[in-house]
């Protein structure tokens, strides 16, 4: 292996995939990252194991130049070293050692891993991707619904988004079994139906590090590992086993009211509120009460600390204009800023059942559920 | 009490004075913040118990309008709250409870602490200051010194700046026994002699919170205290007890070697290597050699990663121009960060003993000193 690269175009692509990288991983050659030279692209790996990144550099005999093939392990601090330097880099590996120099006489060897023995990521036939959608859908089809999977391994299958396919839409909900997330998008349809429940954390990995500018596509040809694709970018993870919850019968049809108020403002007066709230519950949020009278009045009382109110105008309400429900401040914080829009609607079902938000404008199906808290008063 | 405040007047006015407010403090009454308000002026402390700001908002019958007088110890939320809105509040405490009222219906109401169970900041004369010095003279000072001192606590004294003032100069230095920050003054003599240690992390707090284009006041009344103001904020620190180590004897004279080289240069070589060598030493800088001869050649080498050398041509050399000197990475960054000059006079006296970094450009008298790390090969 030998090749001339600029540095910024190394760092750029390492930086692409060293995400998944621990340098403190039990398996050694995994704090690592995998590299291999051919005469038209290098390909960068970077796993954990249950996820990994890879990103193919194309050699254009500007930025790249490759003089010889080969295939290494090398140790992360290859990245640091890529961004601490603005100038041509010249690699080359002999005998396990990478040297890498620059300048006159700055030189770095680095000891690597056997690429021998790095895991080898499944294959697929990049050609046919099981679906492809635009990038900036499937952002907001991750935005509106992995902040409601769980953070707890007790239900691992929570800690997922459940992704279903059939021939009228696509489908993504998540939920921690407290609140719910759920979008609906008829852009995307199949004729397989398909179903598959997709790390939560995995997604929003893949929705920092894409270019949501660009079409994704999705592969899944095997049952326990998924591909998504973007460019030169790959980025694999496993699919979570097990069945996903019917959460369809969740979904309420009738509501007692329906208020539509400002999202921005709901949310401001309940973050002061929840800053209150929260003084008395270690940060956690706290549970605040909303009462809808004429406006909507949400309050919380800590005894340690005190009590605050705020009132917030409603835009309109049909239904009952007079109930009282108490929930989490952090959950309807969540949910607020899940979703986009000038104005939600509140959806109340009556005491102690689920309510809904829903933005009042979005080219999608979309729900937010919240499951209130009971309180004694 | 009973006053009308702008938010961000308030919110500016705490930021001033929260630095040092630990919510989770033992003693509850220091999870507060204590306010006293006058017709002319509200009077603002944060306390930790060893380190206290004290802040005077003016009442200016714009900003801030006082209809009656009082005091209390606020809870730390109101920091918050004051944060988050963007209005005009309106406090008013009753028994114990503070009511913040703002917007048409919105109201908080914080429980209070007990004025009169706060501690009393010890009183100085404020017309008669024991120096002054302009802030940003002041700012220098500190930045050359502070980050030199010890950060543990196993000798007190060395986690202080020794503050030495004398009728012909003003002497700061800091020490952990390991590297050595000086900086000598004529800009600031005195009549009488004085000399105290100021715990370095205080110092660092007061370059963070003060304004250092004003002048700065420092009051040595008491023993064990030591109060700084500028403008309306006040900084009261504990003085550390015991004898500051005579450093004096520990200045070099005559040097085998003096070599002028680039700082930004010699930095980011070293930063690049002690990436490097800090990857086998958890993050905490490592070792690296520099060979001086014709150039300065700064390497390490990691069995377990790999090596390493940078080279840096050097400006100008006197003296022997064949070396080879061992020292901790992060102490070198340390002192090249700490001074300010396009080149840096490097002063070597000779094998394993300490080594002089000086600024080849200073309208003061400085000297970092660092002891080299022996080395078996």
């Amino acid at each position: 292996m030998h090749f001339k690269i600029n540095s910024q175009v190394l760092a750029d692509s390492l930086k692409k995939i060293e995400k998944v990288v621990n340098p403190k991983h039990t398996i050694p050659i995994l704090q690592g990252i995998s590299m291999e030279v051919t005469q038209e692209e290098i390909i960068l790996i970077g796993s954990d194991s249950t996820e990994s990144f890879r990103y193919h550099i194309p050699v254009d005999g500007e930025s790249v130049e490759v003089f010889e093939c080969g295939k290494a392990v090398l140790p992360k601090q290859v990245c640091e070293i890529a961004k601490k330097l603005k100038t041509q880099l010249e690699l080359k590996l002999e005998n396990f050692n990478l040297s890498i120099k620059y300048g006159k006489k700055s030189e770095f060897t680095l000891n690597t891993f056997d690429y021998e023995e790095y895991p080898k990521l499944p294959k697929f036939n990049i050609d046919k991707p099981s679906l492809t959608f635009k990038g900036a859908d499937f952002g907001v089809l991750i935005k509106r619904t992995a902040y409601a999977a769980s953070d707890s391994e007790t239900r691992p299958i929570l800690t997922g988004v459940n992704m279903s396919l059939e021939s009228d839409c696509m489908t993504l909900v998540a939920t921690d079994s407290h609140r719910l997330g759920q979008i609906k998008s008829t852009k995307i349809t199949t004729e397989e139906p398909m179903s598959l429940v997709i790390p939560a954390k995995a997604l929003d990995k893949l929705a920092k590090t894409f270019d949501l500018q660009e079409d994704i596509s999705v592969y899944c040809e095997s049952n326990n590992q998924v591909v998504f694709r973007s460019g030169q970018l790959f980025f694999y993870t496993r699919v979570l086993e097990g069945n996903y919850p019917d959460t369809t019968r969740l979904m309420p049809n009738s509501f007692k009211s329906e208020m539509k108020i400002g999202r921005k403002e709901l949310l401001d007066s309940l973050d002061r509120i929840s800053g209150l709230a929260s003084g008395a519950d270690n940060g956690k949020g706290g549970v605040v009460k909303l009462f809808v009278n004429g406006a909507a009045t949400i309050s919380t009382h800590q005894s340690q600390i005190g009590k605050g109110q705020e009132v917030v105008e409603y835009e309109e309400l049909n239904g009952e204009d007079n109930f009282t429900i108490s929930f989490s401040a952090k959950y309807l914080i969540d949910a607020l800023k899940a979703v986009e829009s000038d104005y939600i609607l509140f959806k109340y079902q009556g005491d102690n059942r689920p309510f809904i938000i829903t933005p009042t404008d979005s080219e999608y199906d979309e729900t937010q559920l919240i499951l209130p808290v009971r309180t004694l008063t």
